[in-house]
């Protein structure tokens, strides 16, 4: 997710009541936060937010967690937050350290639309490859659950080889998720800029 | 396949040296009819033949044999073949007989541009359907190991979700073969058309 720097990223990022500052205090409790046990749905690279808000607008009996590498992107997320919107908490950070912030207590992941990190030296650095499907383990409550959305074949092709030789079975896959039976998907910012252009989403539900 | 009537098929069958007229009876033999231990692939709906020739040609340490269902497509697919490609057999044929056929002899099945029967009341009769997947298990060898190209988004996205629910690992996927890493492809009648035509070929390798 490329966008131009937010000069006020940190005054905006200070003010928001739905940022966590200390991720890494809550592993084990992010239930209290929401102070309900309700399933806890994390995005991984939530980009300006549009998937994530529109998910906890429509589903309020599910915790929504959205995780952003830079403050930039995260600041312009914030902004569009509603303030009533409970259900929803953005962090700040790497999601490297996952494992740090979560202990068994995520019911689903989202990878919508991430860096496809085309190059082949750089593989392990793609959502999919076995190293995060690693740390994705040790947050997954129950049966690991893994959504993805992306326009880009190559990733595309790579996740469903990567998910399936760690032992994910793709249990949905479409190669043209906005003609196909699948409903009620939520479109983030790039979908529907792709979906405008003529381009085809790849979609795939992965479960182990 | 559709391909126009051939109207000496049945003198073109007749003559022909490659055609196995008797399939069930060599159940459990093939090696003896072959007069080899070499690996057994088999291509089922091989069309005019261009894949399992050409692969025969190219492979003289491995037996090819293709079944089709339409005699005026077998007909066409015979009269390539040259006398002395030894490593090639033809069965005139339908795959849900080949349990009846083949008893645990087959080291390969190719799936190349088959029918996507695009009506899900149709689903039953793609040739990744578990209605098939059961059938295969009882012709393969070893390791079950598929090989499938197509064209067809829908097929593909489908073969997938079977394939992997079945029990099998999805170990390499491609949406875009021929701008991919993958060696040695060898095009089949509609494939050359298809990328003539700038149309993407999807591919897929799973292995249970």
């Amino acid at each position: 997710m490329r966008l131009r720097n937010v000069k006020n990223k940190e005054e905006i990022m200070n003010s928001s009541i739905h940022l966590v500052r200390n991720p890494f205090d809550h592993r084990g409790k992010w239930s209290n936060l929401f102070a309900n046990d309700n399933p806890i749905y994390l995005e991984i690279g939530m980009g300006k937010g549009d998937f994530l808000i529109e998910s906890a607008k429509e589903n309020r009996d599910i915790n929504y967690i959205g995780i952003e590498k830079y403050d930039s992107v995260i600041a312009r997320a914030i902004e569009k937050v509603p303030d009533d919107l409970t259900n929803l908490r953005l962090i700040r950070g790497d999601a490297l350290d996952l494992g740090e912030m979560f202990s068994k207590e995520i019911d689903r992941i989202y990878l919508n639309f991430s860096d496809p990190w085309p190059k082949k030296r750089h593989m392990n650095r793609r959502l999919t490859s076995h190293i995060f499907l690693k740390i994705y383990d040790k947050v997954f409550k129950n049966r690991p659950e893994i959504h993805q959305k992306t326009d880009n074949i190559d990733l595309f092709a790579y996740s469903i080889v990567s998910l399936s030789t760690y032992g994910y079975t793709l249990e949905e896959v479409s190669l043209d998720l906005h003609n196909s039976d699948i409903q009620n998907n939520v479109m983030t910012e790039y979908e529907k800029r792709f979906v405008k252009l003529g381009h085809k989403i790849n979609y795939l539900v992965a479960k182990k």
